[in-house]
């Protein structure tokens, strides 16, 4: 077993808590680094120590990995736990944490080298066979091959421009009669707005779920996966809500998705926590999309559903220790909700709205859980992700974790800023959320600002309303083109947390 | 199913905020009661509709039962939650309820009659042949006959004044030899103290735990138990630390105790939330002490092993539903750990310590509760409980639980009034504490208020210094006498929560 006594966290706000909360438990010291912007911040007071590393714009500090890595001589850290952002997939950094002697709490650089470039992820993985959205693997411009391809892929398709973009060049195609006329339309369309007419076909997913499977390495050849986690309703393609178990995987696939996900990670020899995520179709059919090669913000729903301490567990692999348990030991026990309580506007596309806590009063009692890093008074800082906590409630099943979110939402009190709240609380009454019938078109199909504009929402209207809206899904009708290229943009969307 | 679209809470601090919490997952309104004192606490500001009972003195208020009537009628609340304390045991209240038409969250006035006194919940308990500390069961003053019966129950016994109290007239004989002489020194003792020379015997327990079995019962007949919680540490004579599952239980015994329970609940035919009382011997002999006919303060302990929201089983349970699920699907996950942080001196005998909470801010992260009443700038008032909050903790293991309450006791930061914090930290890093080999004589062994008076406790020290006095305990040295009169009162002192 490695010597782990001091602990440097390179990161800010409630991840970095949450880490040095486990190092704590584990009686392991933390070292905290903050930029001009986080003097007071709640992580440098947590801290058995602090370093001050630079400017307040992160590539001045929180990215500046050599600051990191001199913070650790000076502090006399052993290892760094880099959070989630920041430094935490970047391969350069990690190679630089080796050379210099410290630890890494997460995976090797060869592994965020390849899972980190979406050509060579899908290589790794079609190794062991994983399932990828059916389509042509390079570019197309010959219209009848073109076809072909389509047919064996299986309609409906979607046709994006190669060098594309924010939906510019992009057709569904519902039916083989179709297919010149949009891929030719397809190809004049990339021609002008990219100077490149070439094309990349593949099977459209019309109503795609997002569902990441979390997995453990060790250093022992062990690897697990701690169950799934569901993160379709979304806004700007970016988590916003998030839950474990899934409404929808049945127990077949759910193993079979396990299964699949540590498969991933065998193919790079994956060390540490990481997530493996796929795209899941209206017929459960999953394809692998990538693998984020950190710690994810919605990790504390996993936690929740299996008791197990992600974070103490990062800590024992970069030790050189065996993940604490075995997959036959895990089971799935109750359910759990995260929302993200970001400082933005719903009503202005959730849009940053920064500024100061004039009042902030977290909830409390049973089956709630706040990670934060902000107390009353506080300023968000402009210069970095708005979110200002997680808010994650736990009960014995979907509905109590679902009640306890409601109640939780209603007692969080935040003045001086406008937030995330309102609009988690929309989504948990939601009869599609309720339901468990949604995908990541779920904001797009079902909210409109003017949802939240009364404290108390009339209920009646908004449930006639979004029926009527579930009813027409239903019966077909397709997302909007503009629908289309942000889904299209989510799934190549990788710095999302 | 009966209607409840509103209950009134009769209570105030934490333990109404717990119960408000889950009233409001389930979509029930809550009504909150308040004397002056309590003009702007958080239970007042949480509820629906709060209605002003009356002057602070409880007797003024929160134990005026005509009062919490009329405020049902004011606000048309269909049923009253009555907490713990204050009214929760009164059957006199729990009759006048019943004849207002309204609802009590709470077992019949029977029951609780039967169970409020020691000799009728004897009496219930001997139908089941539930286990009692054996002993005579009517005063002697014959000195042969004692003997006789003293032989009967075995040694060490104890032998009590009839009319006692206070350790006066009080003698714990080891031998049969020694008999006689301390049997005439008890009955002379107890003539001149009480005017009365009868005495009773019974088995002594040195070295006694204290175990109860949360039960819950259903107008349907279903009577079931949710394991056992450990309330072993105390101090005068009061639970401060509890944890859920006991670190000695045994699956059988743990089985035992759990029929016993539902047993002792049968015999009045239970409904609602109790809590049926153990003392426990070194031999894991248990035996029984009494029933507690309301919620306990330490019923977080359970959900969080159990998953199970004791407070929603009430409601259900009072609005004519079964209870939510069967024994045989209840698992122990986990071990949780529950520290009552009071206001009081541990320096100072625990005292009370009251005053106002200049900073309060409390822990957060993973694996932890706080079910509290206050805010920073808030005032304990002198009238009620010091208790300011329960901090629980819940872990995989009892390991990670102790842990995770050291880290939340290091995070928890109270200034202008004393608590019992530092104490709770001294227990969770004490040996016998940590080892699972403690009883209630816990504080007497092995506190001293020095311990306490330096921020970083010098642990080697204290190690050394405890394990001698763990060593010397097993090694055969008794409590003092003093000891064997507190846990005498700890037995009989029925209106600890």
């Amino acid at each position: 077993m490695l010597s782990m006594k001091k602990i440097l966290v390179a990161n800010r706000g409630e991840i970095a808590l949450r880490v040095m909360r486990s190092a704590r438990e584990m009686g392991i010291k933390t070292v905290a680094v903050y930029s001009a912007a986080d003097r007071d911040a709640l992580h440098v007071r947590y801290a058995d120590e602090a370093v001050f590393i630079g400017e307040a714009p992160s590539n001045q500090s929180y990215l500046v990995g050599q600051k990191i890595i001199d913070a650790c001589r000076q502090t006399g850290a052993e290892a760094i736990h880099p959070g989630y952002g920041f430094l935490s997939e970047n391969p350069v950094f990690a190679r630089l944490v080796r050379e210099s002697g410290l630890i890494l709490i997460g995976p090797s650089p060869e592994a965020m080298e390849v899972m980190g470039n979406k050509l060579s992820a899908k290589a790794a993985a079609l190794k062991y066979n994983i399932p990828m959205v059916p389509g042509t693997e390079e570019a197309i411009t010959n219209v009848a091959e073109a076809k072909k391809r389509a047919v064996e892929v299986g309609f409906p398709i979607l046709i994006k421009a190669a060098a594309g973009g924010g939906g510019k060049g992009m057709r569904i195609v519902e039916q083989a009669a179709d297919f010149e006329e949009q891929m030719q339309l397809a190809v004049s369309e990339a021609t002008s707005a990219f100077g490149d007419g070439s094309v990349f076909i593949e099977r459209y997913v019309s109503s795609p779920r997002h569902i990441e499977i979390q997995v453990l390495g060790d250093t022992h050849d062990n690897i697990v996966h701690l169950f799934e986690r569901e993160c379709s309703v979304q806004r700007r393609h970016q988590k916003v809500i998030e839950e474990a178990p899934s409404s929808v995987l049945t127990p077949e696939i759910r193993q079979q998705m396990g299964k699949c996900a540590v498969d991933v990670a065998r193919s790079v020899n994956y060390t540490g926590a990481g997530t493996v995520e796929f795209i899941l179709d209206e017929q459960l059919n999953f394809y692998f999309l990538e693998m984020n090669t950190r710690l994810q913000v919605e990790h504390p729903v996993t936690e929740l559903i299996t008791g197990i301490d992600l974070v103490k567990e990062q800590i024992r692999i970069a030790r050189g220790e065996a993940i604490s348990f075995k997959q036959e030991d895990l089971n799935i026990i109750g359910h759990a909700v995260e929302l993200r309580v970001y400082a933005e506007d719903p009503a202005n596309n959730f849009l940053p709205d920064i500024g100061t806590l004039q009042t902030y009063v977290t909830p409390k009692g049973p089956g709630v859980r706040v990670d934060d890093g902000f107390e009353q008074g506080m300023e968000i800082p402009i210069y970095y992700d708005p979110m200002i906590a997680k808010l994650i409630t736990y009960g014995k099943d979907r509905t109590e974790a679902i009640e306890r979110m409601i109640r939780a939402i209603d007692e969080y009190t935040i003045t001086g800023i406008t937030t995330t709240l309102g609009f988690g609380k929309f989504v948990m009454q939601h009869p599609a959320f309720t339901c468990g019938q949604f995908d990541t078109h779920f904001v797009k199909k079902y909210f409109a600002p003017e949802m939240l504009q009364t404290e108390d929402i009339n209920e009646a209207f908004i449930a006639a309303l979004v029926m009527e809206q579930l009813l027409n899904t239903k019966q077909g009708v397709k997302a909007a083109p503009a629908a289309v290229a942000e889904t299209s943009n989510w799934v190549k969307n990788r710095r999302s947390y």
